[in-house]
């Protein structure tokens, strides 16, 4: 076996594109998941074009050298954590959003991130509605890659309601077009659709055409405190047959008190559930169908409710909801879930991972997507305690499993990434693990494209 | 080469799943399409449950003889047209609809009328979205395999942004499960969507879970007029940037004058092109949406604007509108088009097809959802004019051709079928072909699930 050295690499490219630095490859090994195993790859590579990409991935095909894509490296599942002897493939040169506003899409690379596609959007009236925790600090490229979602997909939808187009640079480097500015297209198998949350393991997405809508209205917002999970429970799903809120989020008690503890809102210590809804129903109809939401929680056990129709109230309450994690860190390292179960099975889920928090004796709170049953049960890892996170590694297998018996997903919007990739088969099943299987085999024969994500 | 016969199969099935009455046969050897290269099946089977549809699939697959799956056979592209020697698998006695309420989803077998699924949601107070021009007539299952669009899609999506899960019975027999009660799921390659729009090539759909939402609201209603199809192209596009309109659709002078002849609405005859838009907005909203909507249009030339918040008002300007190829089918056999490009492209895409009508001597009114850029051409051929089919088949290609020069798409939701693969590869290019025919050979090595579609 001859080594490989990166010298062709560094030749076929454009000076400044090819990094052998160690210190600087030191800087694009992990993601955030900050995955132990992360390997050291042999050289990070900063492409401007998708020319470049192509050449990377001809470099890497001819040499058998695998890649990991990376956007902004937010991934909280290993999905761009480095290959040991392999490259890093990263967007953050390929940034360039255009808008066209007469067909209402965003033609963007992979690079941009979250935030600067909805500020682009927003200068011509428009909005990108994807909206995951991070979006002010993660890539668009990776949203795609991992179908990301968010906080108002409960209303909008997830990543692949939006993505109309995509660019890919296959395995072998080909450049192929899938989809176009077209709103409604189904000539042929829908390939476009199995990139969208591929995780970087059929090509490497080189361009996206991403759908926009008009500007989202002012919201009205409902917070509304239970004593216990099973009634905040029912009330997502009794609201949800009257209302289509645009935000439908949960913090448990735990959540609530690590709040209070950074921001003295004055949140009811002593609840045992908060939701946290908005509507933009446009005008008048927001604070009508806040008043509905409001009715659905009283008849369902809220012990307090307070609304307003001021956006910059309810907006103070939302950015407490997204400083969670950052309160959170202080606590220790989090290993981050991203569960999901049926509707009706939040309360099931939420009990069930206060019972395995107990049973290891960890910290566990949990704030959620309640409206989409995707739930984030955050383990805390002390760092005084040495066996905590051996304590914590059977947590997150078994709060997995916990979802798959309630009929839900090991991932509702993270990626299975490396870190949950042990489990996927449990949920998916033998012949179904087999399919993806073969389809990677088939897109990527000599598993050169993110080896070790998903499968 | 052996005769294949059918009592091996009769054998296997319960009595009466199993047709094999050449009279009966007759009725499922076409669709709405009237495919002239229609075969003729060994049997139309007719099953009641996931294991018959197994038992037939394994039958064909060890006899190699092709199933065709069948809806409701209203397929506008040939997609469900007999083969020779082949199966038609009917989905007509599955049709089992259950309605899970706090989940919010409705559980259908294939078979079961969009309508019908329309209809048990509404009794719960919920809606599924996607409306076919056809719905009271077609099936879901064929919905699922064309991801059908209709006129809410325009806000409301395609039906592939309503399905969450799958069963379906693979080419060898076995049955997976794809999906499931869960509003978000990103675990392992999204091979959900990749069946949806797979026409019946990659498996056989038994059963589906599929989103609701809340019942839409009330509906106000606009109807402006334009001298010429620029203006109205012109505030399809500025009406689409200010509001979210549930429907947007259009119809050119020839439209109105067939619609205006078969049901005295009063429309001007001398019109260009006239948009039917409405607004579901709740409550006051959707007046001032539609009032919106309304100065859009008038800033883009409309002639003349005429609106209601009357429910039943607004739906007799759509039933007109629905009505349209009930009205045109007097007139002679229908070739329905169903090509779409990019908004900014509409004039020119319906400019184009007036060209093409008037070089090849051919009525062809267009209708459209023009909110999506998604148009219907209808080529009428007149029963009397012994040249006109061979005219309109060459209408037919150029009106493709044509969509494909303008950056759009030979189909936006009818599907390729058998009467436009064809075209198919102009449109995807060689790789993307080759890509497809791969994934087809991955799923069903043998070429037995309706072979002859899409490739």
């Amino acid at each position: 076996m001859s080594v490989i050295t990166t010298e062709s690499l560094v030749a076929a490219l454009p000076e400044g594109i090819v990094i052998t630095n160690p210190a600087t490859i030191q800087n694009y090994r992990y993601d955030w998941s900050r995955d132990p195993d992360a390997g050291t790859p042999l050289a990070v590579v900063r492409p401007t074009d998708a020319t470049q990409i192509q050449a990377v991935v001809r470099w890497c095909a001819a040499n058998r050298v695998p890649i990991t894509p990376r956007g902004a490296g937010t991934s909280l599942s290993g999905g761009s954590s480095a290959v040991d002897g392999g490259i890093v493939l990263s967007m953050e040169r390929m940034r360039a959003i255009e808008i066209d506003t007469a067909t209402r899409v965003a033609v963007v690379e992979p690079g941009a991130l979250n935030a600067e596609v909805k500020a682009s959007a927003a200068q011509h009236g428009l909005w990108y509605p994807p909206d995951p925790s991070s979006y002010e600090i993660c890539s668009i490229g990776g949203n795609i890659a991992t179908n990301a979602g968010g906080l108002c997909c409960v209303k909008y939808g997830v990543t692949t309601d939006y993505v109309l187009g995509l660019d890919v640079v296959l395995a072998d480097g080909e450049l192929i077009t899938l989809g176009g500015k077209r709103l409604k297209d189904v000539a042929g198998l829908s390939l476009l659709k199995l990139f969208v949350g591929s995780e970087g393991t059929l090509g490497i997405i080189s361009r996206a055409i991403l759908r926009l809508v008009p500007t989202q209205p002012a919201k009205a917002t409902l917070v509304a405190m239970f004593p216990n999970l099973e009634d905040a429970g029912r009330a997502v799903v009794a609201l949800g047959r009257v209302a289509r809120p645009a935000m439908v989020e949960l913090m448990d008690k735990a959540s609530i008190n690590i709040v209070e503890d950074a921001y003295r809102m004055g949140l009811d210590r002593a609840a045992g559930a908060l939701l946290l809804i908005q509507s933009d129903a446009p005008g008048p109809a927001a604070a009508a169908e806040i008043a509905m939401v409001e009715t659905a929680c009283s008849e369902n056990g809220a012990s307090e409710c307070f609304s307003t129709d001021d956006p910059a109230e309810g907006e103070m309450f939302v950015q407490a909801r997204r400083s969670f994690f950052v309160a959170l860190e202080s606590r220790g390292t989090l290993l981050l879930e991203d569960v999901g179960a049926p509707l009706p099975q939040l309360p099931a889920l939420l009990g069930g991972v206060a019972a395995i928090a107990a049973k290891h004796r960890l910290e566990i709170p949990v704030v959620a997507h309640a409206g989409d049953g995707n739930t984030h049960p955050s383990i805390v890892v002390d760092p005084t305690d040495p066996d905590a996170p051996a304590r914590a590694a059977l947590a997150f297998t078994e709060i997995m499993e916990l979802a798959i018996s309630l009929g839900g997903t090991i991932t509702g919007e993270h990626g299975v990434g490396r870190l949950k990739k042990s489990m996927l088969p449990a949920q998916l099943g033998p012949r179904v693990t087999e399919l993806n299987r073969q389809v990677k085999q088939l897109f990527d024969p000599d598993n050169i494209l993110n080896p070790g994500a998903i499968l």
